[in-house]
């Protein structure tokens, strides 16, 4: 039996034709290292113009590592961090914020469906600044969701207008922000909104692998470059990470396909609620469907082949990406169906 | 007129289509994230095979961060790592060791041509432990050197016998480690010789951007992947970084293709010794050619579209790669011969 | 009126008179630095004696950096640390763990009045290693635990051996260990239970500033010195740490002045319970008293000059320390009986 | 036969009795915690005034710490710091700037008796930024220098300005600078140079231990008591870090037995010029004498049991200090002169 790993996560899928195209596009001839060639250079320039908005752009092969080269940026090592205490720089990490920031602190508020509830950043954002304690220098907001929601602008602008009025930062990991602008979330609403670093995700979106880390206040960039390349983050031959966005963002394939991957979860939440006992516990909206399921019903799920995880609401996660096909859906609701 | 950058570094190229084609072969289906998929594992295999040694392997989009990271895992913070003055961890890497390894120190040490001087080592070794230095916990060799050198296994030897008996730990920065296989040096020597971390080289031996990290000494590698994770260097989507090696390995075009660099690099000198009035600075081993040339002849290179700069020791370095040409190798002759 | 921190806490109060008096005794003529002198070696043997056990021992002048270079010479960057949720590592050291272990991290457990519950604590045990989550490498005890209890050696067997069964170190945070020795415990366990790294107070038993660091395990202490220094805990005039300790030691001053913060503890708490409406929130067992009081009576303490904190729990704390008198406790039982 | 380290250095000395009476005189009662009292505020209100200047005043117990911390103030950790190549960050403090700055860079620049060549500074800025080198954020100077040389007030301009102009900071290691003060050096030029942070050294001076850390840019100090108890530099009774110098500083002691102590290696090099074949290998200005000496005649020394060490430069350092006698260089000449 083979092992499926469909709805494991959307990082189990391989490369959109879009990217690959690109990607083998720039693979020819010499050019300068270290980010400072022509493919990197249009594809920085590309994501300036999908974000509407003038910062500074570079390319790195893991979320984990921009989000938390970005953290170390917004806060002092011995100040802390406001984040979701599901968000994934909190749960799924392994502290490397705390590596990248030599100690920086997390500081986890709670929130429905991984959304920041605004009463409790207040009363974080109320507390006195103590020397035993790390203060918090930033917000970190995630769009979308852990739990697949979408904050809407309104939202977003309700927990960043008090957290800059207390003089802090705002870093927003944008690892699924595809599903989130295919789910309706206007990108220009980013740097309208303040935020100072934006964690732009393009593997869940449909790349090998790269993330843009994109800063939007030019006063954190000295030497960013020699930044990168201390922490282990910048690489020789940089246009294999830039080379993918431009196919993804010429094309809108970065927003289409994802647009894809919310559809199918959508389908699949419909099947699970039409043909199965199972609740869903979250909303739909991105390209997550979380479901309360039996213990038995999850490891009869496994022997079938299928992985999928348990989260850490307690919700069985199952993932769409790009690749998600309609007959994966159908074969996996099946499966849940009996 | 164009920008040539074929001779500024060996990183300038592209992938080879070896890699390229294992690269576009992974590229199917749905696989489990984080280096726990069977490209990864394959690719592993192959390593071990090529060292004929039983190590764990990992993939790290960069070179600079898997040598930190070995270095971090090889001495403690108020340790210090024994290296070539010269070499890419104390010259070229901004610092990185103290990042990974929370301030552990480098100890320069001398020696022609990029090798260490078995005579210098020795009296590092010798020096007696205080409190306000920082004693050496590692020494870290290059092969083939930053001066394109490649060490003989009893240079090597006579190297690291001491520094063993010293009850340190060894490091071997590989960047070039095809370019020494090549050149006839013999990769079983690196276990042989009781290496303990090994960074080998992908990227410049023509992978797009991937470095394997080798650990031989198992004690070493507990909860290694948290390790790479909290320091930012696991990626989720790990088949691109170990998939391009498959390619490269299988077919041999690993060492094949940086003959072919060596052999460019020979030809480049020859040429260089015949037409022009240059001086070799170093003996042409591998893929480099170093050059002693006045300053109004490499501006003049410059003018002329073509990269190359000015290394170290006041060189004026030619690198070659698995994509350099022989008609660049003559288009450069002659532009040096006027 | 005078600012009262009578019972603030039980660093509010100076240096014992047998601290100052060996203080001035180690004032007299050149010895060398740097922790070599024979002062130092008098007050780490008389350490060693206390403690029944051969130990490196080694005098810091904060706390905090002695529990933070403890726990990151038990766990690595990756690694966390099991600690209670209210231990003074996880809420009062301003995330210092973070920075001394390079990102380690703290894995909170509960437990009632400080003491971590068996059962919480083979919970976290039993937890999977993953790449994406700091697994936990040490366990941090505190006794006397930050609301004043005090461990039975049973008590403390039943948490380290499963710990030790599962490869894992032991931290103690002692800075009220002489609370605890004048409670009953026995310092000879410390060291028959199998911790691997203690950090002894003197501060809180009456030093003027000097916490003993002690690793029991000789494995981790390789160039102990230079680990101080590097991370800037290594100080010239050492002697004068280290002096303070002779003479607490010499006189049996150092838990017999303990023992009178415990009996003033005491007796303070049965002022409150026979003269107040407060309910005593933790047993007393060592120098601290937990009330159960309102907002308003908090505030009317604090105008009549009386500085007490609320604490961790809610509960108001009253610390008290050597220094505290029979006096003192009268006037601030009659000021709560109001 | 006693060891003698009246010579060995200037911390081999005890506390002077002016810190010792205020260190006695600041153990009454009870006051609030981590450096929050109104001794440490008496203190750091007469250091002000000695320096004429509005600066944060905190005082550490390590000069290391003291200068690491203000160095990671400084320069970001990708970052480096220009300062001589026998400065004591450089040689003698264990690399402890790259674990306080989380890998900050140490640039060593040469000069004549521990000052730092202008040219040679130059040429350091001229350097480009390049993202695979630290490049400097700021310059580290020491007064009085290493090698007992005592700055003028014009060529500490004449090293800052360019320093200043290229966007760069400045940091002040006054170990002793109380013996520059007792040479002439007016302390009030600090602030009016432009340091942004100084450490302004006690122990040397005759306190038992305790720096000074003054920061005079008040745009580098938010949240700094947090950031000293986050890098386990914040203590709890802190009052006995601070009262020392309220002694020191009030009676004028803290300058005039400096000025004790360079006399008295006045009086040193003046008998070794008489008497010996030694020639003296720096100017003697504040209370170090270099000798150019023998290893046999060293030998010798050191079995007459006299402690003096051989120097970066290779000459043999005799420190003087407060507590220097006159005696005691009269001793030491004779032993010298046979």
């Amino acid at each position: 039996m083979k092992a499926r790993y469909d709805f494991a996560s959307d990082n189990t899928a391989g490369a959109a034709p879009e990217a690959v195209e690109s990607w083998l596009a720039a693979n020819t001839g010499f050019v300068s290292g270290y980010g400072t060639d022509p493919v990197v250079a249009r594809a920085a320039d590309l994501i300036r113009e999908r974000l509407q908005a003038d910062a500074e752009v570079r390319f790195l092969a893991s979320g984990t590592a921009a989000n938390a080269l970005a953290l170390a940026m917004l806060a002092q090592p011995h100040e802390a961090v406001l984040a979701h205490e599901h968000a994934h720089v909190c749960t799924d990490e392994t502290g490397a914020p705390g590596f990248f920031g030599a100690g920086v602190g997390l500081i986890p508020l709670a929130g429905p469906s991984g959304k920041i509830e605004p009463a409790v950043l207040e009363l974080a954002l109320a507390l006195p600044d103590v020397s035993y304690r790390q203060a918090p220098a930033a917000l970190s907001l995630t769009q979308a969701t852990e739990f697949g929601q979408v904050y809407a602008e309104t939202e977003l602008r309700r927990l960043i207008e008090p957290v800059k009025a207390a003089g802090l930062r705002v870093h927003l990991d944008g690892a699924r922000l595809a599903n989130a602008a295919a789910a309706g979330f206007d990108l220009a609403a980013i740097s309208r909104l303040g935020v100072d670093a934006l964690v732009m995700g393009g593997t869940k979106a449909g790349l090998p692998l790269s993330e843009a880390l994109v800063i939007f206040d030019h006063s954190l960039t000295r030497r960013l470059d020699a930044r990168l390349k201390h922490a282990g983050q910048l690489v020789s031959k940089a246009r294999f990470l830039a080379a993918p966005w431009i196919g993804m963002l010429v094309s809108g394939a970065w927003s289409e396909r994802s647009a894809h991957a919310n559809a199918m979860a959508s389908q699949l939440a419909e099947r699970i609620q039409a043909r199965t006992p199972y609740r869903l516990t979250h909303p739909v909206q991105a390209n997550a469907v979380f479901v309360d399921m039996p213990e038995a019903d999850l490891l009869r799920l496994r022997e079938r082949g299928w992985f999928v995880y348990r989260f850490l609401d307690g919700s069985v996660r199952f993932m769409c990406s790009w690749a998600t096909t309609a007959e994966a859906v159908e074969e996996i609701a099946e499966v849940l169906a009996v």
